[in-house]
């Protein structure tokens, strides 16, 4: 039987040691004998998802852990999360990340989520903003689509684009909308600036006059009078896993974020119940998928989103209890899964400090065991204690190269 | 007296924990007190010759830890062996390993090394096949050489050439022999694929009619009726060591590739009776002949090529065995030589695991001992013991300017 591998991503899991815990961090205060099992039974180490002190957003962080270099491909978030969300993107096109938000008369932005719109709402107004019709002279087309709640995607797609334009989102309430703006000189930024400008004007139009926002207006909720966009973005151009180290890879996580990377890299994309991205996910359903996939699969990935949901919300609680819950999805692999033929690695995409509510440049544990790994003694999964271990700091882009040669997938270089 | 150094690469010494020994590794099995009491006395680390993951060929390898960037100076293996045979090689040449080899009249390889056919009947045929003339069109030359055995070189010279070539050798019995096609798009590749396929020809047609083959087939030997070649290759363009560091280097390894790198990057070559580039090497020879070379240079490599040997036989008790020569080889040296103003540097130039019978991924150890080292506390020469040095992890190409700075010779870089 060919080897195997299992790599366990807990999004913003490591951090940096916090007061209220002792100065330790929620992994050193976790209970997890899972993951202190595993790296008994492992080598250790600390990764720097891109490099030193760099804070990663998760979009390049899992790119890094994948084995692509990120300064190199990175390419924006937006196509990510489009991709993710299961909207067909063509090369060239420029997605951007929105939401339907509140503003007053001043284009003042009142509320980012317009009042956490439900998904059927957004859908009424996404349906008709999708019939705009844009200035032939731009010689391009749009597709506008809600995602969940008050979340949607924008889509351009025809002329020649760029995605070095800024945000029209302000990020923050109390602000006006941005103008968007080319972020260099191109006539090709120009151009999808002022297309974004104008789909944004557009869109205001619409959604002013929209019967539904005077319904919202009557059952009190805010309007959601403005698509406000982020994070434009176009499909990074990558070599495919398959291609890459010669493997079927699937990929279990619920992120939107997650999952269009993997889809873009190759992998299959599996659908576990109750599997939802959020605290609540179901844990050991996904690690039920994973083990089930194993089957099939040469390398599988199981993301959890759950500890960084926590840390940006600076609830140590809850980070320390998703922790447990990822440690109990450790077990069920450890007890699913022949360590003597498949590698079972857990890391994190980044450090999420509960003290900051920031992703931070701190390295991240990481473990991995199987047949022929150099055990080293490390006993504890953990951000100090697997600073000892014998994989010593690595960078986010040298995992995979080591997961997947010890799967003998990856080629010699020289003779 | 100027400050001196030696570098001891034992080649493949590396290796992933077995399960017949225990979960540990040669090194961590064999005897080896010199080695010890040299990691005691200096500062150790792990190397990854290349970069994590990355299977190194001895080539790729021994370019990193002599200070040059493999990944842009790499170009093939066959003009290292060349230079390594004593051959002349000009700049455009490119370089073939050959073997002479028999096949069926179906061109099935059914003996990759022609009955490992001795020198002196190779010499006879070679002599015969170096007549052969090519069509002037070409406007090439070439150059075919016996060297040990069944190998040989192919150098083809004149024309604008390129290595970017398949190989004709499918490298395994059974298997017709290839048509050698260019990888590349380029009319050089192109070219110097139809030379390679038209020299095929016409040496089999040599072969074939050869009354030394008629006289095998008399003594019931197989008839090397085929030539097969791999590996094209040009040489590397690269500074010499004495340039880089400002040293007179000299170099001790039987093995052609090794001997053919370390000319080019201008290192003298030193003949040791006795070195042979395999398990019956000379070990004290090569000890010996290090010692009476650091009289006139400044720095020294000594490359033994037995454990890598064992290990792609997957024989635990020789590459322990060779492992413990090269400890003797340690010995002679730590004896010999004054430690307050030479040192003394181990490596391997990649893992060769015992189970896979390949190079892998996995870093190597490394110690460098001499005046003015930060020792560790690091009391064991081996894979696991080393990672826990004060070298940390580095790069192969880290190796050079680390040594090279302690015998003062690195420009510093700013002001």
């Amino acid at each position: 039987m060919g080897l195997k591998a299992v790599l366990v991503i807990g999004d913003g899991m490591a951090d940096r040691p916090v007061k209220r815990l002792g100065w330790k961090t929620p992994l050193e205060t976790a209970r997890k004998p899972y993951l202190n099992h595993l790296a008994q039974k492992g080598i250790c180490g600390i990764i720097d998802p891109l490099s030193p002190g760099i804070p990663p957003g998760s979009d390049a962080a899992t790119l890094a852990l994948l084995g692509y270099d990120a300064s190199k491909v990175y390419s924006g978030r937006g196509a990510l999360e489009a991709v993710g969300s299961g909207m067909k993107v063509l090369p060239g096109d420029v997605c951007f990340r929105c939401n339907f938000a509140t503003v007053n008369d001043d284009l003042v932005v009142t509320d980012r989520r317009a009042g956490r719109i439900e998904s059927e709402d957004a859908a009424r107004l996404a349906e008709s903003l999708q019939k705009i019709e844009l200035k032939k002279s731009f010689g391009v087309d749009f597709v506008f689509k809600n995602t969940l709640q008050h979340r949607a995607v924008l889509i351009i797609r025809g002329a020649k684009l760029s995605k070095a334009i800024s945000d029209s989102d302000p990020e923050q309430t109390g602000k006006k909308v941005l103008t968007v703006k080319p972020l260099d000189s191109t006539p090709e930024a120009e151009l999808t600036a002022k297309i974004a400008n104008e789909l944004t004007d557009k869109f205001s139009e619409v959604l002013k006059g929209h019967p539904l926002n005077r319904e919202r207006v009557k059952r009190k909720l805010p309007q959601a009078n403005i698509i406000l966009c982020r994070g434009a973005g176009t499909v990074p151009n990558v070599q495919p896993l398959s291609q890459k180290f010669g493997v079927e890879a699937a990929c279990i996580g619920a992120a939107p974020l997650i999952r269009g990377i993997c889809k873009i890299v190759g992998m299959e994309i599996l659908d576990v119940k109750g599997a939802t991205g959020t605290l609540q996910t179901d844990y050991l359903g996904k690690a039920k998928a994973a083990v089930q996939a194993l089957k099939r699969c040469d390398f599988v990935l199981l993301h959890v989103k759950a500890p960084d949901i926590a840390s940006h919300d600076g609830d140590a609680e809850q980070k320390i209890r998703a922790i447990e819950k990822i440690d109990g999805v450790v077990g069920h692999l450890l007890d699913n899964v022949d360590l003597d033929s498949t590698y079972l690695a857990v890391t994190a995409d980044h450090t999420t400090s509960l003290a900051t509510g920031n992703h931070e440049g701190d390295p991240v544990p990481a473990v991995i065991a199987g047949p022929y790994v150099r055990r080293d003694g490390v006993a504890v999964f953990d951000e100090r204690s697997c600073a000892k271990g014998g994989l010593n700091r690595i960078r986010g882009l040298d995992l995979m190269p080591i997961l997947m040669n010890f799967l003998g997938r990856v080629d010699k270089f020289g003779a």
